[in-house]
């Protein structure tokens, strides 16, 4: 095993390689790249990591979770429910709206790898941009403010489905991208629809 | 002007374009591959359509006038409102469920076009799904059944992406495609939040 092994920890390389996989694509980011982009051998990057691919599978985690708690954030110090829901979308919609945004470019970026896997990631992706929204509802369905849906059917997916059918609209209308004004609009009809 | 030029049509040519455009992808069908597939020449393709991409252009268009009166077609007979936007979207879902759907298949066939054009296309198919949905919304708030939204938003790309929603959940969950009692779930929370 290299010297470097126990020099670079695994937070600067998952934060190098993100940066790599940023810029570039999956195929185009080499084991070598990040290595020398970190001042290391491969072998210190094959300490930490079996291959590329896991690697890649944690620096997307990271940004899952990231994107979790950015969203989280917005609301706290929100008391009403459906005020919570509206910052936590606009939260939402503001690093999405951000063509740029790390979080969302590594999503395409994932391409390169084979579709099934691709496929886990962005599921992977859609699970943490429901996981605050979902826990939100369930509050509100605990505190009896609004009706559950029956089982088996997620509240939050049908909530952000009608904020991404507003943004294709607007795309399509070639306006710009999703305001707080408009997430109100949407947050109005879904907590209308459940309102006990 | 090839003494073919008069003797096919060109919904046969659209036709016959169609099948190969859905079995292979936009850049793989070339308009020597149309026309032999037509038995006439390319110059009796020229003489209805400018270029490959003009021909690719009316198969979709054709395809997206399909779609609308499908979904349409659904609510014949259905007197409610509620029941119609039930019977359309089920209908959408089923159409859309079916991954060797030629609808669903051209729209990723496009791929080959440039960008922009294939943008372009994208937002034809969506439209042409909006349009039945708005038709429905637009008489229940003309009838006071339900109020509209503020000047500028698009009811039915609301509760289209609900829908898509809905799905994306679904396929996150490895769980069927979408049956007509969860697009009865989708429109009932749309309907109670709009409802007068």
């Amino acid at each position: 095993m290299s010297p470097h092994a126990t020099r670079v920890g695994k937070d600067k390389i998952l934060d190098v390689a993100e940066g790599l996989f940023t810029e570039r694509d999956y195929k185009s980011v080499s084991i070598r790249d990040i290595a020398q982009a970190c001042g290391v051998t491969n072998a210190a990057l094959y300490y930490h990591f079996e291959n590329k691919e896991m690697l890649f599978a944690e620096v997307l985690e990271n940004h899952a979770q990231q994107l979790s708690d950015h969203m989280r954030q917005a609301a706290v110090g929100v008391e009403d429910r459906r005020e919570q829901l509206i910052a936590i979308l606009s939260r939402y919609a503001s690093l999405a709206g951000h063509r740029r945004s790390p979080l969302f470019l590594l999503r395409h970026k994932a391409a390169g790898l084979d579709k099934q896997k691709a496929v886990r990631q962005h599921e992977r992706l859609f699970q943490a941009i429901l996981l605050p929204i979902e826990e939100v509802l369930v509050g509100a369905v605990d505190d009896g403010e609004l009706q559950p849906l029956p089982a088996g059917y997620s509240a939050a997916s049908l909530l952000l489905g009608m904020l991404h059918g507003m943004t294709q609209h607007r795309r399509m209308c070639h306006q710009e991208s999703i305001q707080p004004e408009d997430v109100e609009v949407v947050v109005d009809v879904f907590w209308g629809g459940l309102q006990r």
